[in-house]
């Protein structure tokens, strides 16, 4: 195989809620940047397989809403490469119709499927490693998944159990698991038989698509057409849809400074930290007898807080939120509860 | 003596800092719709002492800056009737070059000294209180301050003892008390021998004249003039140059409803409360599991808000602050921290 039938399919049509309000509908997580750093997570993702596989190579896929947005922030985006859904169906829909796409162009491509809303810190093991998955995805009929070594019993992370067949650091899987109970999360530290899910897949067309064949052939009708349906398809996730079914799953191991910015815990997990265990993102803050706390507001404004353990303090246009921050669940449903009494006013 | 002899001087200089952020340097508390009624607090006192005495007797004093700011919410008020200070020094100076100009006008007047923080509720027995101050004070050589029946032991007040001496509910003052202490206060209620002292004064001009000409000579040369120089005068207040050290000091028992809105602790104080006791001025808010707390926001924005107790929570342009709401002397330094680190950006 060659660099140019490998593929990228960069994911960004989440709306991003479990970052409210900090992410608002018209503005999810990954158009928003998180660290300060210049760069939105959107923009950051494009960079790295920038690096990895050819400019014309790389797709985006995103929801209608967004369209503009991604365009506006990847000028060097052919608009050629941007596929447009125009209704959310999970991640299942969405990767399916991008296999259809790049089979068309080359069926001997091989893609790498990529979430949006990680944090890389070491950009060149993460390129090795992305390059080895290609390598291995490119000559077999299999479903690669990256399983990143854990550093902690995180709960808010899926964990992928391997099995004892290996080759050069790829291991056949034997079973994925849900968010974990702590208890739980520890032990899976122990065994050292468990690796957090990524979310990233690596796998040939070929192979994807004979998995939806196999294992979600209610799905192909909707989706293996130049004009798709996403209304029709069900909803429905790549993880339970296909990885959890199939049985040539293969995780490999990965260390390369991953983070999943899915929730507030875990950007706070991964930012820098002041000797209360405090992390700031951007904005101006004085903190007095604060810790363990999470405080994210524009550049140019201030937070003045006192006597806060474990909060998440974040403040965003017309909206402040002041919470624990380790209830994500609760995050949620206060979003729900706005929008239930307030319309799309803050939401 | 006559209603044409009665006057009202109303302090609106304040800078409002222990408000901070709701209350700005640019907007200080007496020029903002604190209850979302539709009327800022100048407004309120405006139209309370507009029932009581003669449209053209009260008179305003406030400092440079907001000149404009007084004129634009009360147009009733001719220009003629405000007084403008250069210079911000205290209560003293402010009420002295007052009762000079008053004195010129009419040497028989006797004067209300009118702070406009207050919350009064009953308008009736507020007004009744008044006249009969008015009564009192014309037709003596006797400083009279209002004192305000105790409902709680408040630290947040200074107290006034009363002496046995008493005609028609006006006590001569045996001592003031600075904010005590709550064993103290607590003590203080049970006596029923001390009242909050309102901080609303009334004399008639000779008799404020004569004070200050005995205890506070050295502001006398600076302010018996028309063209006052604030700026030599001596940087202090009224309790502490005169009420603490005449001897013809007199205390008019009241209670109409009375509050001083000096400090978020006696807004939450005086405000409706939900079932948790929490306090929500203006804007909107989603509370989960907080009680005992007081929201502050301007109209159209939203909190959201989890596992709060005993907290302020003040959002405004761009500052927030959250904090415990019964530490006054902790938000006097956070708005001095913030200074000597962001100059008067936030301030």
């Amino acid at each position: 195989m060659h660099a140019k039938d490998f593929y990228c399919v960069i994911m960004a049509g989440g709306a991003g809620r479990r970052f409210w309000p900090y992410s608002r509908q018209a503005a999810p997580k990954q158009f928003i940047d998180f660290f300060g750093c210049g760069q939105t997570l959107l923009q950051q993702t494009f960079d790295r397989y920038r690096q990895i596989v050819p400019l014309e190579n790389i797709f985006v896929t995103t929801h209608r809403d967004y369209e503009d947005k991604v365009l506006e922030q990847l000028p060097e985006l052919d608009a050629s490469r941007l596929i447009v859904e125009d209704e959310r169906r999970n991640t299942a829909p969405s990767i399916a119709y991008a296999a259809h796409i790049i089979e068309k162009l080359n069926p001997q491509a091989t893609m790498v499927v990529a979430p949006c809303d990680h944090l890389i810190l070491k950009q060149d093991l993460f390129k090795e490693a992305i390059l080895k998955g290609l390598d291995f995805a490119s000559g077999q009929d299999a479903l690669l998944t990256l399983g990143i070594q854990p550093s902690r019993p995180e709960t808010g992370y899926g964990y992928i159990q391997i099995d004892e067949e290996e080759t050069d650091g790829i291991y056949k899987v034997k079973t994925f698991i849900e968010k974990p109970a702590r208890e739980f999360a520890e032990i899976f530290i122990q065994s050292q038989e468990f690796f957090w899910n990524s979310g990233i897949f690596i796998w040939n067309v070929e192979a994807i698509h004979k998995a939806f064949r196999n294992y979600m052939t209610e799905i192909c009708p909707y989706i293996d057409s130049d004009v798709p349906d996403f209304t029709s398809c069900p909803n429905i996730s790549i993880d339970y849809s296909i990885m959890e079914k199939a049985d040539n799953v293969y995780v490999q191991l990965c260390d390369f400074g991953w983070a999943d910015l899915g929730t507030w815990e875990s950007l706070y997990e991964v930012a820098p930290k002041d000797v209360n265990r405090n992390v700031v993102m951007n904005g101006n803050t004085l903190l007095y007898n604060c810790k363990n706390t999470i405080v994210s507001l524009p550049a140019g404004q201030l937070a003045v807080l006192q006597d806060l353990d474990g909060y998440l303090v974040a403040l965003r246009d017309n909206v402040v939120l002041v919470c624990k921050k380790d209830d994500q669940n609760a995050i949620r449903k206060f979003v729900n509860d706005v929008e239930i009494k307030f319309g799309d006013k803050f939401s």
